[in-house]
């Protein structure tokens, strides 16, 4: 390795090093300081990410990936090397085009775009968040504006949270299953409903606890290079390819939370756990996209933890932790339970079959936000209208509709798609896990996980941030991002479970 | 306030909030960071330490430093203004009168010094680590050249851990502390020992806890600003005035560990807990020295918690946790049992009575070091001696004398003598709350501590690093630290137990 690249690894290391601390902050904020200790972790976090920012930032780290560029111009680049550089490029762009003035005058109109969203939601009423959230779009414009112009102004803000990803893809992608989704849901709803009334029983939450460290254990969480603690909303953070740490919440009179969020997160962990050792501290570590992780964490909640062969392996171990709950339900009523599919007002609540046509919603109308074409005064209105004919349900009022996610409130517009297209990857990956083992269900009703993880590490995991999305799920199942296999996973799932 | 005492204290604010990030870094290491982050945290600490140093040492501070000294020519010397400004300027100094050549050359020795320490106490051989000590001795004298002369070079390296204190003010201290507590320990060697064996019973953890948890609330520890973890070496560390959390170990066998150890760390933490809020992000925040710091946790661990008046309110409750254990054990035989005393070999399991010979050990060693009067060869011989002459026991190898203790290896010459001192300083102020609170007895004795808690507060915790050790004491208890009372203490409480 040339004189530079070493120079800029050990810059770079150094980010990465700083970068980890600011994660551990905020874990420890979410999970063990002690109430005092909030405002001067306000300072500590805002003084490190801005020293962070200024050595990412600086002169230095450009000119010599200008310099490395050069000399990797023949190397393969499909390299380690080569990649490392492209990466760390997108990266640098993305911290230097933005000029400090626009990070500044955003952060503080997030802060009282936050602010003003929380009050609003508190008093279900649009008309308080409206002003800020019309300045955030056009905030949001005005970045797009920093970047080279792609074939859509929304690309720049998904590229953000999905690289290389096209709002032409997504739109297509979302076409399809709004064509098949509502078909679905319209069946559902014409059959007969099933019973989940058992999961809202109380379920003591130390024995929650101790079966969804159970759980994670038989899916290969490695407990030495990683821990579970509590907090409000449940998350998976990493300070190093060896230090993945999740959180899970417990709800005690619904057992489903803490269930499948232990899941859920134990996926978001693996996939960081199993990215390339010789990555840490550069790049290359980390997912290759949100969607991505989040096909990691949906695979192991709901195609592995929602699935029949996983409950007849622990099924039984349930009904012991919980003898006086789940004694008198039987596997295959608990198995419908956890499956019932209910259009809701709330996203974070949905179920697998409606759960993608919350998101498709938000993605229409960032999108014509973008676009201008339309007023952030008529979203509660449109919001509703699209509700209904989605999802067949009517928000009663703005906290329940439009105001439910703190996500535009800081900004973040590009990114909610990343939930559904998540979905989408995880079930194009499952058909091929089978493919490669065929005999997965069996492992599974066997409680053996260790294939399936084998395939995820050495497909998926141990790439890290290498490959842009589109190319990993190329790479891995042979086709780009497709809506197809998820459309005919639900089918089959619900038209079994509710007799369709 | 000038735009320069202003632009200060922003600087010297993000140099306390990356220092609090660091103590967050160390502290997850010692409690929560699972064995596979290590490595990482290796580099994340390094990188962090490194920056904060380059921040704190920038020419600029200096400049300021400099210039607010001239802008407060005239102000009250007390004022918190001037003393921040001192207190800085002092910590200005030691960071950049040593050059970072010393600095690097010393980090690697000092870890050559560590491992080797490691490798000869495990061998129980003195020579293994003879050579890196030589030098570390060296290069303890090179760091004393960086600064203005003092009386004594020892003095230096004193005051690092303990401001403005002289090595003469402490030889007299301990010459008088040799003539008189060798004394004692002969008295108390020729009575009836009394039984402890009851201390070596199984306790169970969870049990030792609550009680634990029970004592710190009682003594005022604010749970909503602190935490306690467990920890293999229990700590007390701070990362605000509002977020001071504690550690502490349980040993199962050996239930005084957690007991005592407990109190120890809650009376640290307590300390921190109680300084001027306006002293948060500036350098007047923390504890004025290790000895006054050591005050307060050995003033709750020993004059409080080892009192009969105390256990005379929390003896049935231990009792009641542990009754086969206990329940058999009078009050009395447990006080004198939980304040045996016996000359031991190691220092960290030393009582009341033997601890301070232990220390002097160490410091006439260290002094007689730095003068260049003693051979490091020589110091396995004189350790042995000296122990037989004070303590009246002879370590049967290097492991359990010399090498005992790891402060050495990290060249942290000067550290030891603070521990005696704060036991001397504690007994100091309690003599003066006594006077203050003539019913001190009695409020104990009913497991009430504010009048305790607020005495401390207002006369020593308040106060942050504003004073040095020695104006402190003087304030607060109108004579410099000396060490009477605490051999009035000594020999009343020692008398009593032992019947002399």
């Amino acid at each position: 390795m040339s004189e530079k690249f070493e120079k800029l690894k050990v810059l770079v290391g150094e980010v990465a090093d700083l970068n980890a601390l600011q994660a551990l902050a905020e874990w420890d904020q979410q999970t063990q300081m002690p109430p005092g200790g909030a405002e001067a972790r306000g300072h500590q976090v805002a003084t490190l990410s801005s020293l962070t920012h200024q050595k990412f930032t600086a002169p230095e780290i450009g000119e010599l990936i200008e310099d490395v560029k050069k000399e990797l111009a023949d190397a393969d680049p499909d390299s380690d090397d080569a990649r490392f550089i492209k990466v760390l490029e997108k990266d640098y762009n993305q911290a230097t085009k933005v000029p400090a003035d626009y990070v500044a005058r955003f952060a503080k109109l997030t802060a009282n775009g936050h602010e003003s969203w929380a009050k609003a939601r508190e008093a279900s009423d649009f008309s308080i968040f409206e002003k800020d959230l019309a300045e955030i779009v056009e905030m949001r414009k005005e970045f797009v504006s920093f970047f080279p112009p792609k074939d859509h102004p929304y690309d720049t803000l998904l590229d953000q949270f999905e690289p290389g990803m096209k709002t032409a893809d997504v739109q297509k992608i979302f076409a399809r299953l709004r064509e098949k989704q509502v078909e679905l849901l319209k069946a559902i709803a014409d059959a007969k409903q099933v019973d989940d009334s058992f999961m809202h029983l109380t379920y003591p939450e130390d024995k929650q606890w101790d079966f969804g460290v159970e759980v994670a254990t038989k899916f290969g969480y490695d407990w030495k290079r990683g821990r579970q603690d509590k907090s409000v909303h449940p998350f998976t953070t990493s300070f190093s390819v060896n230090d993945v740490r999740i959180t899970t919440r417990f709800m005690e009179d619904y057992v489903s939370s803490a269930l499948f969020s232990t899941m859920h997160e134990a996926g978001h962990g693996l996939y960081e756990l199993g990215v390339n050792q010789a990555y840490e501290r550069t790049p290359l570590n980390g997912g290759a996209s949100l969607g991505v992780h989040e096909s990691q964490s949906r695979m192991w909640e709901n195609l592995v933890g929602r699935s029949l062969p996983f409950w007849e392996h622990f099924y039984p171990r349930l009904q012991e932790l919980f003898p006086t709950q789940l004694g008198n339900v039987t596997l295959g009523a608990f198995y419908k339970g956890i499956n019932k599919v209910e259009p809701s007002l709330i996203r974070v609540e949905a179920d697998e079959a409606t759960y993608n046509m919350h998101i498709m919603l938000r993605l229409e109308l960032e999108i014509a936000m973008i676009e201008g074409s339309v007023a952030v005064k008529d979203l509660p209105a449109l919001w509703n209208s699209k509700m209904e004919e989605y999802l067949g349900v009517t928000p009663p009022n703005d906290a329940q509709g439009v105001l439910q996610d703190i996500h535009w409130s800081f900004g973040g517009l590009g990114y909610f798609s990343t939930y559904a297209l998540g979905n989408l990857i995880s079930v194009q990956l499952w058909e091929k896990i089978n493919e490669a083992i065929p005999d997965l269900n069996a492992q599974i009703r066997a409680g053996k996980f260790d294939a399936l993880l084998g395939w995820l590490r050495e497909n998926v995991h141990v790439y890290g941030r290498k490959y842009e999305p589109q190319e990993l799920v190329q790479m891995a199942t042979g086709s780009k991002i497709t809506p197809e296999p998820y459309l005919r996973y639900l089918e089959t799932k619900y038209s079994e479970i509710y007799g369709l």
